[in-house]
């Protein structure tokens, strides 16, 4: 976990296909509306997507524009990804590729 | 197997290569038509297409679509694959090319 | 070995360079046409090509055609492939680079 | 830790995508304003870009300049990079690649 | 070891860049001319190609020719290749990048 | 450490992309001209570049010519490269993308 | 150590991008032009280029030569190679990539 001495969130821009996700808490609940216990709550991997990358660089040198954006809803992986602490607030960014999935709500 | 607080699995759209699918479990029978106990059952590696991938990226960064389609039924490898669970239910997340062979019936 | 619920192996469709294929059991004989024990017929490398997938894919996103066609007996590894068990059958699925020679008869 | 006898930081050009920064020191706080004890600042995974390389080469052979510039700050990864030691100061160098995000402030 | 149930070698295709080829076991001898122990023999690592596969696949899907020919010899490596047995007699296939000279007399 | 029987360095010609250099010796002085004792001399990172090779291959087969010139200064890593010694002298060959960056004076 | 039972090197034709090498021997002397000890002379790391192969094949399956001559000296590296021992003498085989540099004397 890495301790950032920023004032806020919004001043992380990835680089190259790096997305910046935090991931979801409240309102945790199973597709039956019953609400979760906060363990279970701790390792849902949903998250939300808070800023991406300009995306990262094909064989030939070109830009290939990441998946997913601002806002997104995504299913990240149980493992991986970089930890990020800013002030009481935890975050990761992951590589594009790493993303399995978007939530649709 | 990741948790997900989503109300239902059609909520998940997979992001570039990869396969959302389900196992069979009911009507599980032998090619001779004996039903299988419950134990076998458990372990047989068909599955159900649910969605997919908008498609990977060759090295030119052009999109190679996948090559299922929801609604098929495939073999999938004894093992790997993400697991996920919404309520009940378990599901998995396979890269397309991690799938054996699709089932014609 | 993983165990499958349908009627007939021909409802298997091998995906990508995937080739299915069942090893040769009867009539093993040495190249002088002295028959083996069944233990040796066992470990008998050779097999019969079931049904081959539509190719791999290259650096370009083209298919690639696999080398074998059903019907074709092969040369198969000692080691590798995935196994199948339809009823009291067992098949094998290799990828296509992997089979080591034709045999013409 | 290399140790290095130039007379100053500025005598280094990194090569091909390579980028030189310094970890931030002063006036590490937390978001909500608060001075935090040395111990923390030290971890902190902040740092100043001094100079950066021209640029790796892509397959073609063609050169692929750098994400970052001279005076960018940026977050870098908790582990990795080259360490170098000139006077009493340290210095890292790092791949482009390697570089998470830039902290516009 | 492979076992193989065929009634002549020639049957044999290797598929892709393989190469099929039998140790030289017959006038083993020193450059000097004097004939080494049946030990030495086995161990002697020249062979005669008896079959070459069609060649490998470049990235861009087109195909390469092997740098051998039936009737060649060759330098093959000491550790590597696969071993078949036909009747009595036991040969290898290699891929065509693993042997490492031809041996013109 | 290679032991080499040449009558001079010069006459070593590296191959493709390879860079031979000379650890700096004499003048070991910290940023503020205090002289190091001869234990952290040995450990400085400081090499001169004494022959470069024509430069690696591309993907397409076209030579890349490397980044340094003989007579540069430059800050090798700490671990790596290949020892030789002739006479008495010690030098180390690189690949070029091993250097970390050049040392303008 | 393979044992090649053929009558004369000079009948070792190397494949792709491989060098046919062999040890210095004679003359071992230091820059100064002492004499060795038979010990040191051994591990001297200098050869005579025998033979050369046709050239490795880039990724659009173009022969690129080899940078060595037959005749050259070069300066091998310390592990790898291939030995083979015709007769008396020992020889050993490279990969064109594997040679660190031409000695020109």
């Amino acid at each position: 976990m890495s301790l950032l001495a920023i004032k806020s969130i919004k001043s992380l821009a990835p680089l190259l296909d790096r997305v910046l996700v935090q991931r979801v808490k409240a309102e945790a609940r199973t597709a039956g509306g019953i609400f979760l216990p906060e363990a279970s709550v701790k390792e849902l991997n949903e998250a939300k997507v808070l800023a991406v990358g300009p995306g990262g660089l094909d064989k030939n040198g070109k830009t290939v524009a990441v998946s997913v954006q601002p806002g997104d809803k995504v299913l990240i992986p149980q493992y991986g990804g970089t930890g990020i602490k800013v002030g009481e607030e935890e975050y990761s960014i992951f590589r594009d590729y790493e993303l399995l999935a978007k939530i649709n709500e």
